[in-house]
């Protein structure tokens, strides 16, 4: 993988790809809040599509158009707006979403399921069809082959800087070029701030292969930030293949375009986490010698969503007993005796008691806490599974933050 | 139920009582760090008992050795410590929690099997056993019949005020009294602080009388704050009935022993979430409508604990779409399009749609908000179950209490 130098185009690094981002007026702050991205019209005819969408109950307008109306597999386009939502606003709602949509086919010329409609911001807020129509055939309209940046700006709410990055990729074949814009801060809770999400590539790919393709590297990568059955109402994730590299990947071709593909949403993953509202460090945090890898996705995620845990890491404060209580909670009921926990690779519990430290440890263990990235490993030495998942802190800018953002 | 006046004297209130709380040095500040809860010595052989203990993996090893050696029924005195959790110590916080058990019967002159043992305070540091023995000796010298207050001091950590109430419940053949001791603060998540709770009466009563009594009351109260499988190592709950009072219940004075009860451990348990760390408000909450009481529960946790929820309450801000992305999320891929969601009163989403507010109910929720008690009130719209809990909000002093406690 070779990263384009002067700054990361995103989406639209790999050929065939058009992209802008608008001001349609939907945020107060009169920034740029509609985006489209599509295939270059001369791609179209052998291009190709994934997407995944989020799980919530009360999935958003635009995603539950995607879901009704959308030809998942041939995707051309993507139109997605910041400062609004679109979720809790029923009827009305999907009529803005279609609205969107529809504005966005007519000035593409194609048609409208071929148009998947994304949208960030307050819930519950009734969407202005004709302002959403309007900004989104403003933005279709733009679009031009250096616009990523932009369409990823028009996407972003309170994230403190893009998740945008882009890799060339050698296959037997010759060379094809994947994109990524995303948006999202923070994702495991206390956040499920919304993730948007377009990667494109221009590599010749069927929908057939995408769909598992991208399903594999969101389950290695944004899954293990957001964790299934957390995503916000409004999480989607896009895979658009343009084919305009003309290298059709054999089989060696499509799994480094797999590895790479992963490889690309977990840096973005990470970036998300790291722009977690107030956030000043990323845990890695393992879990294994789990019995099952239920139990040690339920343990991780009890780690990872506890804010003892989390405001323990913020004040780099190497209280590692918060971890164990987490984790025991998670565990209720059941013995564990053989529990081993290492932070910042100092090993501090064994057989579930905490270590005797030697001096030179308990330094290591201060150190590494002030550190932009804690490694956390708790080995419950019960069986063969694990996992791996990633966190950010909990500090005071996330309560400012939040308890500010509205309304 | 009547409340004593001129403050309440807490589980010292029944007769048949005598507690203390002294310095043994455990904590760091010199503040009381040890206390003694026993029966007086004239009421021990008509005495009885019932504990509830956390659940979780890593019990404290006072929770491990009061499983294991206490006559649970028939127990006659607690001794629980602050400033060390005496969590994650292996054998020789056992041997420690033994010492101190130890000391306190001997200086009580009843067997060690009589004295159950809490501790809370920091996870995984290793308790110096000489120092607990001494001070937990010390304390049960010192007992007396107003020492109620005494002991619910020693037990408290980051407790911003005692969790103490007293009630007279008049009976069929006489009046028994009520008390309660008891410590911990924003029990539900973020928080996992520990709770400890020693409830006294002078009823004549029988073990297995207040098993199910003591199982039942805090089902339908502190269970409404900490949530099952949430406890932290060191959670625990002592009922001790000295019969001092010779009233010996028929069963409808057993009923409102059982309702006096719940109304205490209630109110103590949002005495804790009104301390919840850095909390403002306390937000009641209740879920109906549900398919079943899994779903009704793991919903109302969901929201309880989501910190986007929490944060928005702190800012008195009615952003009510996190209340609908946490419910949603809890509800992956279920169809709920009948839900209706009312904040402080004011119905804001009917069939899973934002409600188009008039003026005077955007300024009833305004000035709900502002509240010191918010209510919210969803409705799942299929089915029968439903469940009732309380949280705290989520603030800066959160963050600054618990980046900093510890180590």
């Amino acid at each position: 993988m070779v990263e384009p130098e002067g700054g990361s185009p995103g989406a639209t690094h790999p050929a065939g790809f058009l992209a802008a981002g608008v001001v349609a007026g939907l945020k107060e702050s009169g920034r740029p809040d509609m985006g489209v991205l599509a295939v270059a019209p001369q791609s179209r005819e052998q291009s190709a599509s994934a997407a995944v969408f989020t799980t919530n109950a009360f999935a958003a307008a635009p995603i539950v158009l995607d879901r009704a109306v959308c030809d998942l597999g041939g995707l051309v386009a993507v139109v997605m707006n910041s400062g609004n939502a679109n979720a809790c606003t029923g009827s009305s709602g999907l009529a803005a979403a279609a609205a969107m949509q529809s504005a966005c086919a007519q000035a593409l010329g194609i048609g409208s399921d071929k148009v998947a409609v994304g949208s960030t911001g307050v819930i519950g807020r009734q969407a202005d069809a004709p302002v959403m129509a309007a900004g989104a055939g403003k933005a279709a309209e733009a679009v031009r082959s250096d616009g990523g940046p932009d369409f990823n700006q028009a996407i972003m709410t309170t994230d403190r800087f893009p998740k945008i990055c882009a890799v060339d990729v050698d296959i037997p074949g010759g060379t094809v070029r994947l994109g990524v814009c995303g948006k999202g801060a923070g994702m495991i809770a206390p956040a499920m701030a919304t993730m948007l999400c377009v990667v494109t590539t221009d590599a010749v790919l069927t929908a057939t292969e995408m769909g598992p393709m991208l399903d594999a590297a969101v389950g290695g990568s944004l899954n293990r930030v957001t964790v299934d059955g957390e995503m916000s109402t409004n999480d989607a994730v896009v895979f658009l293949a343009s084919g305009a590299s003309g290298v059709r990947p054999d089989e060696t071709g499509l799994a480094r375009i797999s590895e790479a593909l992963e490889a690309m949403l977990l840096r973005v993953a990470l970036m998300m986490v790291a722009d977690g509202e107030g956030a000043t460090k990323v845990m890695r945090l393992k879990v294994q010698g789990a019995d099952t890898e239920k139990t040690a996705d339920a343990v991780a995620r009890a780690i990872g969503d506890s804010p003892l845990v989390k405001t323990a890491m913020n004040g780099a404060d190497a209280n590692w007993g918060r971890i164990m209580s987490a984790a025991g909670a998670a565990l209720a009921g059941r013995s564990v005796p053989e529990t081993a926990l290492w932070l910042c690779g100092v090993k501090v519990v064994e057989k579930a008691t905490a270590c005797a430290l030697r001096p030179a440890d308990v330094g290591r263990l201060a150190a590494g806490m002030k550190g932009p990235e804690i490694d956390i490993l708790l080995d419950l030495g019960s069986g063969d599974c694990s996992t791996e998942i990633y966190f950010a802190d909990l500090g005071h800018e996330y309560i400012t933050v939040n308890a500010e953002y509205h309304t």
